[in-house]
């Protein structure tokens, strides 16, 4: 059976990560995707798993063939999604799950029709606020701006298949992983097993 | 959170019933829905657990006031699943779960919306035929049309929402309480929270 690709979305702050690095390790057949930058490598980040490390050049080039599900470019850098890596876990039965902002979340949904999108919601809009406050390294007029963005993209998540609300980061895994579950579950992904046995 | 209708289907022997039992038994506000019936009690039934216990007339005037959402007679006897209990349960936030027949299951389709409708396929339909000799209580003839009215059944999956394979009772439980789950936590049923906090 192939794997599908989960795309969770959510603000800034929210938990994505916490929950998707459960999800990958305490599942079978799961990977992160892995992006392309033509940023600099930093300290301790390996090529082919921090991402892949390309130049400008390649990323361009990636980009024209086609390559890319979607990409951005931030402070000067090209951040994409490569679809070959994705097909080819798929294709082995492996699922694929990533954390894309929502305009990147939406791109790829145009490309890969089965792709499932999740969005994660903090318990209220306030728990967002004492996050970013938390995390403590931004000036005010930033974390306004990123306020801002978090309420942007609440107000996209009813383009989503499924909202996760993260009040407790076991229940917010398992229902991903649930999620997970169930979209194998669905009859277009086993109605041929049922057909060949008849 | 309202709960929500589940109904499975599958052909007989295929294990619905362990199923739906372990279910039950091992997660939190689910109950069985609990069909009418105008047959007469047997010892060790219960009236409004076993089925709820009707004569021929009641039965008649529920199935006119619209309070049946599907039935069927068999042997001279009435079958049906009152709509009021399934009502009052979602409501409160429990969800519901009913073995029943393609042809059932197809017509509350019709009435209930959202219901949820999972198909319990075997491995393979030999292990069908299998089960259903070790159970040993029938003639070769009705056990032929057993077998082709369970071939029948499967043939109409493709109407449903989810295939579930039992070949193991364990996972097969564990998917359907991972689609009782996700369907929770589909952008429909969620938005609103998303929505109220912005």
């Amino acid at each position: 059976m192939k794997g599908k690709l989960f795309i969770v979305s959510g603000p800034s702050g929210v938990g994505k990560n916490t929950i998707l690095n459960r999800v990958v390790a305490g599942r079978e057949n799961v990977q992160y995707s892995i992006s392309a930058t033509s940023r600099a490598k930093r300290p301790g980040e390996i090529d082919g798993k921090s991402y892949f490390f390309v130049t400008r050049e390649q990323f361009e080039a990636m980009l024209q063939q086609g390559e890319l599900l979607e990409y951005a470019e931030y402070v000067g850098n090209y951040y994409g999604t490569p679809l070959k890596p994705i097909e080819q876990a798929t294709q082995a039965g492996i699922d694929v799950v990533m954390d894309l902002d929502v305009v990147g979340a939406l791109k790829i949904r145009k490309r890969v029709e089965n792709a499932v999108l999740v969005f994660v919601a903090a318990p209220s809009f306030d728990v967002i606020r004492q996050r970013l406050i938390h995390r403590g390294d931004v000036a005010p007029d930033v974390m306004e701006s990123r306020l801002e963005r978090a309420r942007w993209e609440c107000e996209q998540a009813g383009e989503y298949d499924y909202i996760i609300i993260n009040d407790s980061v076991e229940r917010a895994t398992q229902e991903l992983m649930a999620i997970m579950t169930a979209e194998k579950c669905k009859t277009m992904e086993r109605i041929h097993i049922v057909k060949e046995e008849l």
